[in-house]
């Protein structure tokens, strides 16, 4: 099994949706090949017919989008842990997928884009800040500028999350499944990208981040990051 | 089993909270007598050692709150059709259930207040503007004057449901279980307190509203309702 993941400078890997993936072949038992791109080698990723990571390679399966690997790996792999316990929370998982998408990566992103850009390989920052310019029409300047309220933005859209993790140890109940793994990725997007803490210490979400971060073997804590 | 719901003028029903409780016991096919509780006779469910509705009582066992209500039917009827589907789909089912009241139920307020204010018995309504001036320090008039900021509000915050039901029948995969109770519980709130329509008739999300209008021989879709 090979897993293609986005690797900038050092190795970092900072996509929320190749951790995404990670999380939830860990979850599995599986192990994959992981296979580094940066931006300016995605002609490696033609093969799957788009160009973004993760791709997961599996014998003759090509899968790509981090919810389309959850989904084939809960279907190949049904003897082993599920990601979702059931169809119902299989369904459930893609409106937890699409909150964050749209809601938590999207505050996520203003506070990240700049850090992103900051461990982007030099030959490929021009290409990075230009397709953001394209998206946002801001500049990596004017968006490292709306830190305070990008942290306000990102810790406001979390209460959902912070009200249940006040009552359960995981978003999934006892023990985590897919919808934290779901929403980690967007804590290990900041973990490698930024370096300030983004929650306040007796936050719930944080206790709930750390225990995330212990899980298969301290995966998420071993990472190349910008912690302290 | 009895169920205490609030009961406005004519008998509507309008709680988002007790629609909830009435989407989780049909889905188990259980029934209940239905005991209407009005602003001014809240006294009525000092038993219950609060003062909101949905209380149900079942032989000894009284609970009050929706979601420990959909908690309590899953585990005492547990050979009837699952609300969670899995031990992960409940878990999950906790964060499902904060995003409703905090995200969506927060932007319906806006728009559904003044209608609740309207079909209030008039013998409460000093007391339901009072309320909601204490937590909101704005009067119902004011709250009225925001109606095409809330709607657009309301529209905004759909946005994760809207993408998820653009790829899937029902927000808990082909077939309707607590995720969309808990959702439809604040369409059924809109329903009976604003007369104009919610969604732009081409929105994913009116094409679910009227498959889950359905359900149940017509439940929601049967309550006196200010909708043409």
């Amino acid at each position: 099994m090979k897993l293609y993941e986005l690797s900038l400078s050092e190795g970092r890997n900072v996509s929320p949706f190749v951790w995404r993936a990670r999380f939830c072949l860990a979850h599995k038992g599986l192990e994959a090949e992981r296979i580094p791109i940066s931006y300016h080698d995605k002609d490696q990723l033609v093969f799957s017919g788009q160009d973004r990571v993760p791709v997961l390679v599996d014998g003759d399966m090509v899968v790509s989008d981090s919810w389309k690997i959850a989904c084939y790996l809960e279907e190949a792999y049904p003897e082993r842990p599920s990601l979702f316990g059931s169809a119902a929370g299989q369904g459930t998982g893609l409106m937890i997928n699409k909150f964050c998408d749209h809601v938590l990566l999207g505050s996520m992103f203003l506070l990240c884009t700049p850090g992103t850009y900051d461990v982007t390989q030099d030959e490929d920052k021009p290409y990075f800040a230009q397709s953001r310019w394209e998206w946002t029409g801001m500049t990596i300047e004017d968006i490292r500028s709306m830190e305070a309220e990008a942290l306000k933005r990102v810790r406001s859209s979390l209460e959902p999350i912070r009200q249940t993790l006040a009552e359960q140890a995981f978003l999934s109940g006892d023990t985590p499944a897919f919808t934290d793994y779901c929403v980690m990725g967007g804590f290990m997007w900041a973990r490698t990208t930024y370096a300030p803490q983004v929650l306040e210490p007796d936050d719930p979400v944080e206790a709930w981040r750390q225990r995330m971060l212990d899980l298969f073997d301290g995966m998420g804590r071993k990472t190349l990051s910008l912690e302290a």
